[in-house]
């Protein structure tokens, strides 16, 4: 009468994510020490509250909107009127021509991720990612029985490296997950990159005879510093699925709103949107939060608070080298990869908790020597944190 | 390069849910004719607006609640303080004694069934259903690779056939879901009922060495009629699962707010709980919507509006059975389970359609020959649709 839980899911308790059991121990060690005492980089939790537009917006729809209507049930891709104006907006920024068949809001980026999986995959299907990517991918491919491929890390600069990429590539490879700006190395694609990636793509699927999706998971899109652009991936590659999300841009992580793209230039494009229709709906989700659709609707032109996070990465980024600490600048998202200063990183990130400093190791994003440093903080936790970094890097000797 | 979708979405994008289909339907009918003149009984999604309670608890969070916690990421589970007040207000309605880990806010209880059934189930697994049941069970429990097993229906009173379902328990039974009150029929399992299947699981556990967990779906808790008790399931049989919505009782079935009880008397209920957690994780739910989660927990005390529901299904029960149409007297849930006139119900739903009444064929139910009308419409409707219902009667010479 013991283990009654699935032998899958054992594995994943067991496994399960080393971010969030550093999010629950960053709770646990605020209500012992005091929060100004904790300094918790563990979770992409952004610090920076939502754009004003997004209270205003909520504010103007309780009062403005029938509540039959904005707390009912819709067609479980969305309300037309909200997958109608992302589709606008997305045209408007990008020069794009989509239509509102081409938007399914989804529950946040990892909902859309799920549903796009469950629409494409066969069991054995191959799913290539690129290291150090977001650890939850595996999880959401085995929920389909797919099967992860890693490209594994160029630990030079962290771009992707798209030799062994086009090696890893084969007949049963049902699509490429890419990200971009990085989680968790702030790396942004450059357009030089995409083609080149565009470009295996094709070869190989002409010599597959095969399609390749390529998934574009961008909830960092907005996140980016110093003027870098971040392509539109659906322009440079037919077969371009994007999932999106409102979680880090609007500063809205926990409400779980984001939609996916499915061009009609992608194979099979109405199968797959009518299948990722089915598939929101019986994974359990049925629609994308109701009332956020229309929320996030009126906030399609609201900036995230980029000199924030911008100012924080710089400070934290400067004061790291500064301390011996090595690691590469991001160009966008909120985090810092750095080199642990010892082989086994998760030594390392044990020993930042004496300081209070909650990190991820790299092995969550299969990429062991290296922590995550989520800088999605307030910049004073930043500053006070700085004495903690420095007695580590004393314990370490990274000077 | 065609059919590229998955082949397990294959078949369901081809049978997806003729509810659904019917709901998008409906939509157009209403454009081509007119909204008023189109009497649309097929989706269960409340045409009563949400109590005044959502909208004034909608309006305090957005003032109250500072908005990097409000729209933040908490535990997957849900906020503590969200799961604390859930837990209260049953131990307060239903004299239990939960906690808040025995509560998981999930996305409405379709999400919440993903939730279990990914916890619990190993391929192969058997889950129990009494017909006629809500179809999407079949594909909630095939997205976990279990076998669903149906307990025929007995159309006499819809009653679950509870000799069937002890000859249809085995080994390999993982689960039995029940609805009560019931979609489609509105029935209502009575205290006596309730103990005889918790002897015969009790029993079977027994005999099997197993343990089989009785996953109770209550999105339609709230909605009884003539002061019909709807017995709490934990105090019967210990190793229940609750899985409750918000989407019925608050009208808010849009929103996709609801939560799992995981009783500590359930068989491994810690790692059935940390497991749950997990699973809304990597499903990508993530969590429950943030913002939603917080106007429940001021709402719990808000009741629907079951004297409107009331009335409708007095109108509508009694010109229908007045027309010569047959069915029970639904006690709960706002769905009449009405007799077709003729053995092949989905043509009589299409006749139906003439008369621009919408309602589902009973096959969505695992039980055809009958068809679900769905009266959680305005009054207005019910009355001008009689019109339509009596050439429908005339039609079928149902006297």
């Amino acid at each position: 009468m013991v283990d009654m839980i699935a032998d899958k899911m054992k594995a994943l308790v067991n496994n399960s994510s080393a971010i969030r059991a550093m999010f629950e121990e960053g709770k646990k060690l605020a209500k012992e020490y005091g929060a100004e005492n904790v300094y918790d980089f563990s979770l992409g939790n952004p610090n920076v509250p939502a754009p004003p537009e997004v209270q205003a917006a909520m504010c103007e729809i309780v009062k403005e909107e029938d509540p039959v209507v904005l707390h009912g049930y819709m067609s479980n891709s969305g309300y037309e009127d909200v997958r109608q104006a992302v589709a606008e907006s997305l045209n408007e920024r990008f020069d794009t021509s989509f239509e509102k068949e081409n938007i399914i809001m989804t529950v946040g980026a990892a909902g859309g991720l799920n549903v796009i999986l469950k629409t494409l995959l066969n069991p054995q299907d191959e799913v290539v990612v690129i290291a150090p990517y977001f650890g939850e991918y595996n999880a959401y491919v085995s929920n389909y029985d797919g099967v992860v491929v890693v490209v594994s890390p160029d630990t030079r600069d962290f771009k992707p490296n798209l030799k062994e990429l086009e090696e890893k590539l084969t007949k049963r490879t049902k699509a490429v997950i890419v990200n971009s700006p990085n989680n968790p190395t702030g790396v942004v694609y450059s357009e030089a990159t995409i083609q080149k990636l565009a470009d295996i793509l094709r070869r190989k699927q002409q010599e597959f005879g095969t399609d390749i999706y390529l998934i574009s998971d961008e909830p960092y899109r907005e996140l980016v510093y110093d003027g870098v652009e971040v392509p539109y991936l659906t322009k440079y590659y037919e077969n371009t699925i994007v999932g999106y999300s409102f979680s880090k841009s609007l500063s809205l992580p926990g409400e779980r709103i984001g939609y996916l793209v499915i061009p009609k230039e992608a194979a099979d494009a109405e199968e797959i949107q009518a299948a990722a229709n089915v598939a929101t709906r019986i994974l359990g989700y049925v629609n994308a939060p109701s009332f956020m659709q229309k929320v996030v609707a009126r906030c399609l032109e609201a900036k995230a608070d980029v000199p924030y996070y911008n100012r924080n990465r710089e400070a934290l980024y400067h004061a790291l080298t500064e301390m011996g600490f090595h690691c590469i600048k991001p160009e966008g998202a909120f985090y810092l990869f750095v080199k642990s200063p010892i082989e086994d990183e998760k030594k390392f990130c044990e020993a930042a908790k004496k300081y209070h400093i909650l990190i991820v190791p790299g092995s969550s994003f299969s990429c062991p020597g290296y922590v995550r440093i989520a800088y999605c903080v307030s910049y004073e936790t930043i500053l006070n944190s700085l004495d903690s970094f420095r007695k580590l890097a004393e314990e370490f000797h990274t000077k």
